[in-house]
């Protein structure tokens, strides 16, 4: 083997992921040295405070408050600080010096991940990020090696634990979204302020990322549509195991005609959604993650493991740190991200699903052909209709007499059409309620 | 985008898969050259007999019988004729001629792996097989860079869809192994001598490949330990569902340690087994594969999707063509296969797994301890017991009298101390027959 010079690398941050990278570069430096021909020489490690308390104790002699004379000089850089700023500023002058940067930053790459693309091409460097989306999931590198002579259709991922994780006690334990959400805060699985992620703003952030590189295009977060998971009811999820579904967070990127303009595009979207049960991504449970993949040639594939925690995050940050080592030893320069395709990013309303909506109605003869002919009116084609007993009344609660519930399913229907039509029901004098709307995906 | 010229790519082979390449790089081809940065020109494809049937039409212009030529001048070089000669000669003439080499001959590299590899590493080119494992599932890829970091410790793979689909009938349909073989074949999934499929042997040069890049080791496919699915009975089958299980063929790699010898080394086998229903591997049905990675920081990561298939399989050989492509616009070496760890491949005997053994014994009081301490007198331990009524005779045949069918469950056991145990069972006088007995995987 040739020799070769050490390879210098610098961390930005020692939180939860950052420490555990730290460790294992310097626990395993003779292992990785062999993997990459060449040692890796964990220069020092930027933090905010010299002395915060953290998961796995750090030599002291590597720690620094001063990021940006860190990076000088460093042939790899490992960005683990998260957040905006001053990450932003940190990466490009990285790139700037030559040095290859390694990222897990998703907010940063759903906001400015164009600039620092633009940079890394500009300057012959890489910038790495796959455990910016799925945690140790390798699903970045698989998109953009594996599947680069093949064209995406559709991502269904589950990418955010902590829905999950919630979703699956609601289902498989029947407690409320308040319970639920009370253990995934006990454990660690949520955060104090949990709107991240409850309110699905860390998986819109990784549908972009997705979206982008399964189309080789610029999908910015602000055009990915998303709705958390906060209005999902326990009844909701008890009524869909019921009928043979199971409701998930999911982020949906996907290639689309807008049929009514005809224009080609893809749409990235974030709602909660009833799949069957007998869907791959049915049996994902806890905070596991899971990103199925439809593509043209391929068919189906599915990618499954821990979405999130330092040390399974740890594992994809060291993929890409010998990814990008091997490559500095090799020689060449990066592949740049490409977005050559441009594709427009279609609104929500270009998008076709199929719904499952709950009524409470008048139990009287003729209500049913009434209903019918309202979603006929509106466009929407209704597949299955199930008439069931009203729901148990609370304690001290009156019965509604000759009530009956109706659960509805449709055809692929649009957004558009789906709202006229729920609408209308909610003015219909046959329906007392519309107690449930919910999106259909994963049906063939 | 800087202009380059044209890369030059021979096809060498227009089977199932070779014509769906050759299809793709004709139909796909601006959309390749957008992806890689420069055009990629298919300048011939060498077949056997230029006027062949075909699954998709070629053109004849293309095509030659003279591989050797083909190869000269080529910058990427494509695989697809299968068996060991001449497509080793011509992938050594090709790297050589510092062509970069795209193969799916896993019969190939698990014979001639290491000269391959080193011919590359010589000549600084590189050998990509992205399809030799799972089809079109990225599983290489994965191991080989988005793993890098970490430290495999054992891979569960279901890597023969001719044998998933089989057992998967006669789990889920009753089928005997006949009628699910005879539908197997007609359906195409099974060729017209299935030895190489339901004799293990696909799978052992998998799991040959599999375990040399997990463990950077070499692992020639002689090494495997194999059991083909022929001994598999239907009673088996559904004696292990009543039971919570499945019957899956399992390709298993494993880090482990000789505990007679304390020798650290690796493990590369493959056998049918019980996996629990629980598992991600019990949902993988049809011809589908997946492979379950438990690696070390990253924990269990699973790859599911289609493991055979022209069409599918192809778009794993066109990723390794883009990736291939890119190297050549970027300029730099390849990353050679490194086999730095040079473990030793441990036998069977130095494996421990959990069993289930099915008896017909005397059904009298005593038996159930005289058989306990047989197990004991070998060293092996019971885990748990199951006592199920005499199997239903056949028609004309009479019960024996005073049967019991038992269960045995055990802890880990070695092979050699389960080998004496069964051999002590069948001589035993309490003992009727040892009707099944089966390896357990899977279980934490």
């Amino acid at each position: 083997m040739i020799e070769y010079r050490n390879l210098r690398v610098a961390l930005l941050g020692a939180g939860s992921v950052g420490a555990q990278v730290a460790d294992q570069l310097l626990t395993h430096s003779d292992e990785l040295a062999a993997r990459v021909g060449a040692g890796l020489e964990l220069v020092g490690i930027a933090v905010r405070s010299m002395d915060a308390q953290r998961d796995v104790e750090l030599p002291a002699e590597l720690l620094t408050t001063d990021a940006e004379s860190l990076i000088l000089g460093a042939d790899i850089v490992v960005e683990l600080m998260g957040g905006l700023e001053p990450a932003r500023t940190l990466i490009l002058q990285a790139l700037t010096s030559g040095a290859d940067v390694i990222t897990a930053n998703k907010a940063l790459l759903a906001t400015h991940g164009p600039e620092l693309f633009e940079t890394a091409e500009q300057v012959g460097a890489q910038l790495y990020y796959e455990a910016a989306v799925g945690g140790a999931i390798p699903i970045i590198r698989p998109l953009r090696d594996s599947l680069a002579g093949d064209r995406v259709r559709r991502i269904l991922g589950i990418v955010n634990g902590t829905t999950n994780f919630i979703l699956d006690r609601m289902d498989t334990l029947g407690e409320s979204m308040e319970q639920a959400l009370a253990t995934a805060t006990e454990l660690g699985y949520a955060e104090a302020d949990p709107t991240a992620d409850i309110g699905g703003y860390d998986a819109a952030q990784k549908a972009a990322i997705l979206a982008s590189l399964a189309f080789h295009t610029l999908v910015p977060v602000d055009a990915v549509y998303r709705e958390g998971i906060t209005g999902v009811t326990l009844e909701q999820v008890v009524a869909a195991r019921r009928a043979g579904y199971t409701v998930k967070l999911l982020a949906i990127c996907e290639r689309l005609t807008d049929e009514s303009t005809g224009t080609d595009g893809v749409s990235a979207r974030v709602y909660p959604a009833l799949i069957p049960l007998s869907h791959p991504l049915a049996a994902v449970h806890g905070a596991n993650n899971a990103v199925f993949v439809e593509a043209e040639a391929a068919g189906p594939l599915m990618f499954y493991g821990a979405g999130a925690g330092g040390i399974q995050t740890a594992s994809a940050v060291l993929g890409d740190v010998v990814s990008a080592a091997r490559r500095h030893v090799a020689g060449g320069p990066g592949v740049a991200e490409s977005t050559h395709a441009d594709l427009p990013v279609l609104p929500i309303d270009a998008v076709t699903t199929r719904y499952q909506i709950s009524l409470e109605v008048q139990d009287e003869t003729g209500v049913l052909a009434e209903i019918a002919q309202l979603f006929e009116q509106q466009g929407v084609s209704v597949e299955t209709v199930q008439q069931s007993p009203p729901p148990r009344p609370l304690p001290g609660e009156q019965p509604p007499s000759g009530a009956a519930t109706l659960v509805i399913g449709t055809h692929q229907a649009s957004e558009a059409d789906l709202a006229a039509t729920v609408a209308a029901l909610t003015t219909s004098s046959v329906v007392h309620a519309v107690t449930s709307v919910l999106r259909v995906e994963g049906l063939s």
